[in-house]
């Protein structure tokens, strides 16, 4: 947990008003800035203390063995993992004799503060050295969202009570020191000095230093130039060796006078280009940043940000902490997949090396929901990318004895890097995932041309995939035994309700757009016989229902084990630290919403009374050990009209990283998470569904909210959703002519610009009594945590 | 595939009349000598060419690394491997310039005969060496039954057609050169030059080199001493380092003279005396076998082996291979269990370093049952050996929150070393198979202290297993979840019927036996209400039935799986090389016998009609990947009326090592299915069961089989049954007074000393057609390779 004490809330601002030593790595995290291209960690200007270094560039990787004790066809031998590249945050400073260094001399105050409007870090030092010299430090730090490559800092110095001597170096470093970051002294290995020298340059346009990885055999380049703001005399000395540049600045300063130095960052990378190519990408990205300037850099980025909040804002009215903690969220999102480009956003976004930086289904399951109907383009490139991989997909498809695509449970580049069967290869629904991701694109955009290019080849494949997965049994009903669902406390599994439901929503959809886009269909290879074979395997779907307890199993045969201990288990959270996965997987207790979240995604396949039912039983056995769990409990608790109790679980996926819920923000962001605290209050309590290509609402707030007010992007028209305790006002906000078809509430509403309209809200009645958690698995009260002075609308 | 025509078939012997130098690693392992506590592989004596050099002490092992990709809470972090100790069998010659390598020079004739009533392995050869000497070269070796440390070499050398001088060098070679044994570089470090030199020491009485395992800590010691017999002038030498000890004999010698040395090898190893204590009981053994001498040690190897054959013999009549085969057999498990005295029976016994050495269910599962009736104080030493690690067994359960005694899936030591957990830890089946091998060992022997010293605390603790292990479903069913049953092509299923039956028994016997012995049960912590509850899961325990197929699943929905594509997998086995395991898993394909092995263990559990249905089913879907299948199958298929399938498995059984059917021979024997054979023969043919506390029989022979002759110890007494085509004679041979009560194919009969008794056969009409297997997977037809010439009774 995080010493909130130092975090005062901010509606658009996450501040933090002291330096607790102890949270260093899990600030980092939190203060990271990235663009989906480059990743900076929030570490300090000068480097030292620090809790994990991080430079990222997306997809930038080194292979890494995979050992197994007893191995197997199939297993994957290499991983992938992300580099920490060259460091060019890096700006040291020396006082007199002295190194200004937080942990010595006396600190009078340190705050550092992300602005979620302007997307600037900002840190404000006030400091006394050893030798009793008192000076200031401003620092403002941004990765461009407008030049990709781009990243700058402006660092500010100056003496507060008497001359003194400043030495300001401003660094680049590779093979910065790490922590450990594997018992594996194979992969340690691998990770310690990842970065061979290739080359460097330093001319009056700046510094280049050239790396290559090992084995992966990439390229990367990273640049720095400056621009100095000095009253007096000053000394400027550029070195540059192979793993290492330094432009040193020394000056005295009286009080009154500062030192201003901004940094100009360019970085590069690639698996094809050459080393002058990339030297020349990276010099040339600098000249366009020393075009721009840091003002023009900061400018460009409040105009992009002022687009996005336009689009995207979530004001929640009546919990300030929530407030602060969805922009937080939003914001995140955003700069984990604004300018990915044709690269993956991984489960961490940019924010640190947790996972190795791999990307799993939370990307499609869990970010792009958000970034479809806020950032449409973002959400497309990321599926691009996907669709990029499809040829190693098919590959491994082709190894497992399967038709299609098979996409890998977890990745940089596209090969599979998971090393437990069980809870990788079997763990196919990623593949629906895709698919669903694809449909939902497609549906909120009608993105034809992506649709061509893309999106009906990942559909088709994907139901190939299915469709060789699956059998008939005697009575001709479909079956896909040995599935692992989403909750990772159950694996290898018969009949997995949301992997079939899944499995067949894929089939259904691909059938279907192979048949809206015949020439591409046959293009694929895809014949009407194709068509109807996936169709039939549809219809044919199997559903486990537990007719005793009146509820789904959440595959066949689970509502016949024996319940998990959870009495036994109060100090054993997570519990995969204390228990073998044997007996997890054998036992009623659940990780994450597994079967919630097929209620969630296929809405329509559960009668009301089953989902009250269903979210009554699981309730009683998930233990939300994992991120992606709590926001697609808030969506259905919603939905079977426990709001307290969903109002619960939006804030803890909301602030899962601000409290540092699981314990692991050191290592980065919960990308899954802090999108679905999005969804949480937009489909949760805006009860945004999608139905036969229509968008549906059925809001409700619960009690202690006074009012949500989010926007969506839906086939090119942003709509304006306003709800508060009685009433919700729908409106359309993009040109004259705009107007949207919607549902509200079963009712369909027609909604034009200039023309809002406004419903009431139903009275919601609980259809059974708020059900208890695994004790000590409660979640923590949303209302509760609400200050007496949150604002109320 | 081992070429034949080098193999002539002999009844009492293994001969080779060549050296195909491509199966030299096999033909060390069919001619590796062992007592179960030393493993001598059948090297050559001069060291070179090898397959892969071998001398083994029983359970004299060195850690290594377990590593994981993804790790997991209870993977065992660390695993035990075999230990290649320092190489005693060494004997080098040089003649005049050249060194005697049958890779040079010609070699006229080269045999080897392992001779199963001496326990000698004798090897003749004839060379001409480069120079152009011709010699001729006899060494008898053995490795002592009755003197445990114990073995001994005896070498004999002559020119043929002129004077030679001859250099032999008779060596101790501590950390041999080795073929490369892991592609992991962490494992392969371990095992290269495991040895730390820590003595050496040389006097009159001979040398003693002392060594320790760096990591698991383990001193040994190897000693030599040597008797001469030259007829003319001669120069002896010693010379002793610290990993190698050399004597060095030359001498010059005419045509008709020869030079003759007999080498004394004594072996020690502990983990808890000291070195000087360890090179003592090295010392003492060397003189105990100087004391014997050469011929004392050929004489008491021939006492002990005549007393085995007496009471172990099977005799075949109408087939010499699978005569010879049965004996080769039964010799191998005898040496892999005579004289391991509290040390484990591995799975390939000493022959080899295959599956690193350990000891898995086989020996409860498939040794112990031969030598339970042959020879049954192996049988209890071996499941001593188990008690011996029985805190081990307590401590890992608790590691997996159960109680009782959680036994390892493989180990050398008793500490769990699987590193895969589905086909490992969930295999719980071992720990049945151990209570099993504990009640069948005391039913035939009546052995009351061998129950109350280990028996009931197995049985006791293992049962408790199965309690924290299972649970009562709503109706009150006893269910067993995510369990691995013997098939290793299915894993982590529920109510795999083996596991399910075999736990409930475990549970019966442990409650039985406890009623029995309450003295004992108190003092085990064992009162009524525990036993009452044993009673009733096993009374309530859930047996899976498919009404509509009328059979059995292996496991809950196993018959509704889609069936393996048998077609296309024609030229894929193993399959485990070809597929992976999510997808054997969800499919109908057995890799070994496991509903069968439940029909044949829990006879009484199935009705004849359904054991005939179950087998037709199951053989089309097995594949007999696993060395494991066939004796079962053989046992089986004799039950129900297959004869001459029967037949065919118990060919493949016997002749699995001779013929290296499963091309892993090289790695060692499959001591489970050289015991299977005898089981094949005697539970298939004899129709042996354990019905009640008494020995049952219910005889029939295939087709071309004139007689089968076997004998079993029950209870003190030898019984002797001859199995002819229409009858059969059972015959009791200790002493005066002695007579059993057996039944004969449901009739009760009495046999005394002196009035043998013969019964006829049944005609015994098969209940179904001749099943079929797996395409390309049919055993060779039995009756096809029974020469003409073999013997008939």
């Amino acid at each position: 947990m995080i010493d909130r004490s130092y975090y005062p809330i901010d509606p658009w601002r996450l501040r933090e008003t002291g330096l607790p030593l102890g949270a260093l790595a899990q600030s980092e995290s939190l203060f990271a800035l990235s663009n989906g291209h480059i990743g900076l960690r929030g570490n300090l200007d000068e480097g030292e203390p620090y809790g994990i270094p991080g430079t990222y560039l997306n997809s930038f990787y080194e292979r890494r063995p995979l050992p197994y004790a007893e191995g197997g066809y199939g297993y994957p031998e290499s991983g992938q993992t992300l580099v920490d590249v060259t460091n060019g945050k890096l700006i040291r400073l020396l006082v007199d004799d002295w190194p200004f260094d937080i942990r010595y001399g006396e600190l009078h105050g340190h705050e550092r503060s992300l602005d979620f409007r302007s997307g600037i870090l900002q840190r404000d030092v006030d400091w006394t050295s050893p030798g009793g010299k008192r000076i200031r430090v401003r620092s403002r730090r941004l990765v461009s969202l407008t030049q990709r490559a781009v990243a700058a800092v402006e660092y500010v110095v100056e003496p507060v009570d008497g001359p003194a001597r400043f030495v300001v170096q401003s660094e680049l470093v590779a093979n910065e020191a790490q922590p450990r970051l594997s018992a594996d002294p194979r992969v340690a290995a691998v990770l310690d000095r990842p970065l061979e020298a290739v080359s460097c340059d330093s001319d009056d346009n700046g510094v280049v230093l050239v790396h290559r990885t090992r084995s992966s055999g990439l390229l990367m380049a990273a640049g720095m130039t400056h621009q100095f703001d000095i009253p007096g005399r000053a000394d400027i000395d550029v070195d540059v060796r192979e793993d290492w540049a330094r432009t040193t600045v020394i000056s005295e300063l009286q009080p009154g006078q500062s030192l201003r130095l901004v940094k100009l960052l360019a970085y590069g990378w690639s698996s094809l280009r050459s080393e002058t190519a990339i030297a020349d990408q990276v010099g040339g990205a600098l000249a366009g940043a020393q075009f721009s300037g840091w003002e023009g850099l900061v400018d460009q980025q409040r105009d992009y940000l002022d687009d996005f909040w336009d689009t995207a804002d979530v004001e929640v009215h009546g919990h300030a902490e929530l407030q602060q903690a969805v922009r937080f969220a939003l914001f995140h999102v955003l700069q984990s997949g604004a300018r990915a480009e044709g690269r993956a956003i991984p489960s961490k976004g940019l924010t640190g090396n947790g996972y190795d930086g791999h990307t799993f289904w939370d990307t499609e399951g869990f970010v792009l929901p958000v970034l479809t109907l806020t950032m449409p383009d973002a959400a497309a490139d990321a599926l691009r990318w996907r669709h990029s991989t499809l040829e190693l997909a098919k590959e491994r498809a082709q190894v497992l004895g399967l038709r299609g695509a098979a996409f890998p449970w977890r990745t940089i580049r596209g090969q599979e890097c998971s090393g437990y069967w069980p809870a990788g290869t079997a763990a196919f629904h990623v593949n629906a995932d895709i698919a669903e991701a694809v449909n939902r694109y497609y549906v909120a955009t009608g993105d034809d041309r992506f649709l061509e290019d893309v999106g009906l080849e990942l559909l088709v494949e994907t139901a190939r995939l299915w469709k060789s997965l699956g059998h008939h049994d005697r009575t001709g009903r479909w079956h896909l035994p040995g599935m692992t669902g989403p909750d990772e406390y159950s694996a290898v599994a018969d009949d997995n309700v949301f992997t079939n439901l899944m499995a067949a929503r894929n089939l259904r959809v691909a059938a279907e757009m192979a048949a809206r886009h015949p020439a591409k269909a046959r293009a694929l290879g895809v014949d009407p016989e194709e068509e109807a074979a996936w169709r039939d395997a549809a219809a044919a779907v199997y559903i486990p229902y537990d007719d005793e307890l009146g509820v789904h199993p959440q595959a066949a045969g689970f509502t016949a084990y024996a319940e998990w201990d959870f009495e036994g288990s109060r100090d054993k959270y997570p519990l995969l630290l204390h228990a073998p996965y044997f007996d997890l997987y054998r036992k009623q207790v659940v990780k994450q919403a597994d079967l919630l979240l097929a209620m969630y995604w296929c809405t329509d396949e559960f009668s009301a009374e089953q989902k009250a039912r269903n979210f009554d039983y699981y309730e009683r056995l998930t233990v939300r050990d994992s991120s992606l769990s709590a926001s697609v409990q808030a969506v259905v608790a919603a939905e079977v009209r426990q709001l307290d109790l969903a109002y619960d679980y939006a804030y803890e996926a909301a602030l899962i990283d601000l409290l540092d819920l699981h314990d692991n923000t050191a290592s980065g962001l919960h990308m899954a998470s802090l999108g679905g605290a999005w969804t949480a209050l937009v489909a949760g309590f805006g009860g945004l569904r999608e139905r036969g290509g229509m968008l549906c609402f059925d809001p409700a707030l619960p009690d202690g909210l006074a009012g949500l007010t989010f926007s969506v992007r839906w086939r090119g028209v942003r709509l304006r959703v306003e709800v508060r305790q009685s009433d919700v006002t729908y409106a359309v906000h993009d040109g004259q002519d705009a107007s949207l078809t919607l549902m509200h509430a079963g009712e369909q509403v027609e909604v034009t610009a200039g023309e809002p309209v406004t419903r009431p809200l139903k009275d919601r009645k609980p259809w059974l009594p708020r059900p208890t958690q695994p004790p000590g698995r409660e979640p923590a009260s949303a209302r509760a945590t609400a200050s007496p002075y949150d604002s109320t609308l």
